[in-house]
């Protein structure tokens, strides 16, 4: 099976839904209620495979939580609340699933998107957590893969590569930093997507048809252990990846290339094309 | 693992949320957003244990869809939309995971909750599809669980027992039902939920502390193949089964009981304790 492949054919067949705003294919959906705006993911978090199995089931719950709700922060939202569904071996103590709920729900809380709700079921697979994400966008609107311009700085808060020592198990999703974004930018923040495939990979979404980003790949912000080639591939990183017309301040998000015209959607100013550097989703 | 000893233990520690107006424990969870309330829940279709695994892939797709918009049902609310995930073993084909995302598609969209988000993986386990619900309540609020009185008629929509036969892969979840009752019955509807662990079990959902359900078994419409046992027993009905201050019409729903006061939760007019019969939880 091939993810990606599988996906765009779902989705190609499902735009221009009645009642929706945003559809398949941004990091969340968003509906219209009334005059008022909801954003939705679920994202899916595998035991053996997003974490490894030892992994303590505190961080476990903490995860599947906070890579759903850097979806919020990649669209600028704020989490209003949150659903979660375990199915797990029956061969689980009651005790290790209790603390991976505990967990989630308090960094689900603690993050202003109570869970609420839920599902819990045994099956003879790997442990497995899903959350959904409920959340407003902002006044202005959420900000949307699509939408850079040519001449934008692509930029990215914190650091990129070595995820898997520690980081991809401890980060906070970046919502606080995106609304401060949002607020310091206002218009100019034209795109934006949350880093966990890896920097190529989903820089190539804020790709356009005409429009490639350009990484000058010496002003990446290197974490511990890792280098270059591995912050462009690594993925997990749950940065937010953006462009906007105006520089970012340096304490909230760092530059790292323009947008140009091109159609290789993402290069290094070396010309080397690194659009499908990260994870695959085979 | 025992399933409804770990979510009653997670639900004690989930009261009192802020900005969650229903919280867990009801047939879906409800957020105040601006002046406005959506409902939300999510449910799980394990390929398997909930379905056989040689179903038809389009009847998979018409179950995970179908399960979940029955909670909205017995809420009396409204679908808006809905999300959807798949984890599936890598052996599967992408055509045969194409026919199950398009077959909810398809049935998400007719009944007003169109898929606008999800999420796909692969893994070493059996094929699990969650599909998470969003949808408004009516006007007049959510139809509740609690909220039984004395000498409530209770009464059921359909017909009960030998689901298993075809109908629990081929139900339509009753949301028009349940607002027709809702429109008819007004503020004299007073509890409800949906039959899917069996009537016995779902029915001591709607007892109190001081009232419990008496069943007339000879008042139990019978699905073709079904006896008496199986129709308190069996479960995936799917049916609305509520209290009421008034009989609803007949075409609508049969009466097969009364609400007593008593500690049994639910026992039949001959005094036999039915409230543990259905699905076992382990």
């Amino acid at each position: 099976m091939h993810e990606l492949a599988l996906l765009n054919s779902i989705y190609e067949r499902s735009k221009q839904l009645p009642g929706v705003t945003i559809g398949p294919g941004d990091d969340m959906g968003e509906l219209l209620l009334g005059d008022q705006k909801i954003l939705c993911a679920v994202d899916q978090l595998i035991v053996g495979r997003h974490v490894a199995s030892e992994t303590k089931p505190e961080l476990i719950g903490r995860k599947a939580v906070a890579r759903c709700f850097s979806d919020i922060a990649a669209m600028g939202g704020t989490p209003l609340g949150s659903l979660m569904t375990a199915s797990v071996p029956s061969s689980s103590t009651n005790h290790w699933c209790e603390t991976v709920f505990l967990s989630a729900k308090d960094v689900a809380g603690q993050w202003g998107g109570p869970i609420f709700g839920g599902d819990i079921a045994s099956s003879d697979g790997p442990a497995i957590f899903t959350v959904t994400a409920i959340a407003t966008p902002p006044e202005s609107g959420a900000i949307l893969r699509t939408g850079a311009k040519e001449n934008d700085y692509v930029c990215v808060t914190g650091e990129l590569g070595n995820s898997i020592a520690e980081h991809h198990l401890s980060f906070t999703p970046r919502i606080r930093e995106a609304q401060e974004l949002l607020s310091f930018l206002g218009d100019d923040l034209h795109s934006m997507i949350d880093i966990s495939d890896g920097l190529g990979q989903d820089a190539s979404h804020l790709a356009t048809k005409e429009l490639q980003l350009v990484i000058d790949t010496d002003l990446l912000p290197l974490r511990v252990g890792a280098t270059i080639e591995r912050a462009v591939s690594d993925g997990e990183d749950y940065e937010l990846l953006f462009t906007s017309a105006t520089a970012p301040p340096d304490y909230l998000a760092k530059v790292i290339g323009t947008v140009q015209q091109g159609t290789n959607k993402v290069i290094t100013t070396t010309g080397t094309v690194i659009a499908d550097c990260g994870w695959s989703h085979q």
